[in-house]
């Protein structure tokens, strides 16, 4: 999953600002989700989130704007009550990807009023098959 | 009703990003109706929003990180099924105020399907009494 | 030029935020430039930005979560100390385009001090032959 | 330091957005800052930025849209070349307050092209008097 980074995205360090990874990981979860058959548009029609229970970013290098950003999706673990994603940022570059940042991102399903549920079944028994817990995000 | 630029709102050309602004009419508005006794948060618990038809920002002056900016407002126009507002936005500064941006909503009140209603008659009661379509913003 | 509603863009109305769109638009400004081999990079690099003087958009239609928006960027007017946009947004959906909204911004370049600068030469060159002041954008 | 929940920090699950509170800690680290008499606009000009290396936040509760939010900040490491901070952000209310999430972010200082540097000796000195790596944040 790509990105540009927006001129709206960069602070006045010259860089993308720190809080917009947290909305990439998330662009690229749903765009992972997405490429697995699973719509995070028809889990929420369905009444049920995936409420971020904690978020880790590490920032390496900075991403600049105009800049290509690749996000590489891994799931970490699937339960029914709890789910969990990590993440590398990549920036394209005639010489070959660098690496910017390092993420991790755990969800709770929760209800329209934010009670913790179990996910829809067709959706556990989709994203069972799909943990890799072992390997780097995509490598 | 008085905010810092934060520094998330600013982008590389060193400057609050022009997009912060629409939020921080967005804030003016919400806090003006407080003031006069309207809580937005109750509206939108009764299921009816102000959505917004339109919006216009002339840019004069840039606002800079941590500056102290005031946004004042105006309601030009109050029916029960549209509002219009004026805003003016000033940097608070020793020399005093400075002008940096002036702007104009205007908002349609929708259900929670965004179709089209009439606002509550207790708002519509409430804000023909405050129009001011004459004079400058709180001038 | 073509982008999803982010799940971060919208609000609790279940709509993509109108402040999104004064994003898109900018978006959409950039990539329209790139595809007249006019990169807005280079331009900051040589330390000229195209400071918003003013930003209008007519909402006419809610734009939802993963929905897939079209920018179209027209160019106004174009000469070395003002530069001004005409847009349209669009839903891409199985029953042909919806339009979402028409805006409008207005650009003055500056240098790094934010002072009223003339376009570089060969910006102005470019851009006074995009001018298409008539038509409906990209229509 | 206290803030609203603004209406643009919402999103369609009904309550704030999780990357928001991102930029909430960065706005209360900066008040807490100038509580201290260290302003951070003021080594930005130095050309100096406390770049965000790390940045982890573990959501306990929900915050809503006009909820009044408090950050609490305590400073856990402080040396020339690196600070960590600890948070606890707390919903305002009848009953008392409510934790809504505890976080923590690391910082490296920087020059204006990004590379690390130490911190100016004032900043140094006044920043290694003010750490309380033991206490829970302003409890």
């Amino acid at each position: 999953m790509q990105l540009r980074v927006r001129f709206a995205e960069t602070d006045q360090m010259g860089i993308a600002h720190h809080a917009a990874y947290v909305v990439w990981l998330e662009a690229g979860r749903i765009e992972w989700l997405r490429g697995h058959g699973l719509l995070y548009r028809d889990l929420e029609a369905d009444g049920v989130s995936l409420a971020v229970a904690a978020v880790e970013v590490v920032y390496r290098q900075a991403a600049y704007f105009d800049d290509l950003i690749e996000v590489r999706v891994q799931l970490l673990e699937a339960r029914s009550r709890r789910l969990a994603f990590r993440y590398t940022l990549w920036r394209e570059s005639t010489t070959g990807p660098a690496l910017l940042a390092t993420a991790r991102t755990v969800h709770v399903p929760t209800d329209r009023r934010g009670r913790a549920v179990r996910l829809p079944e067709r959706w556990t028994a989709a994203v069972v098959g799909l943990v890799d817990a072992e390997s780097a995000p995509d490598a």
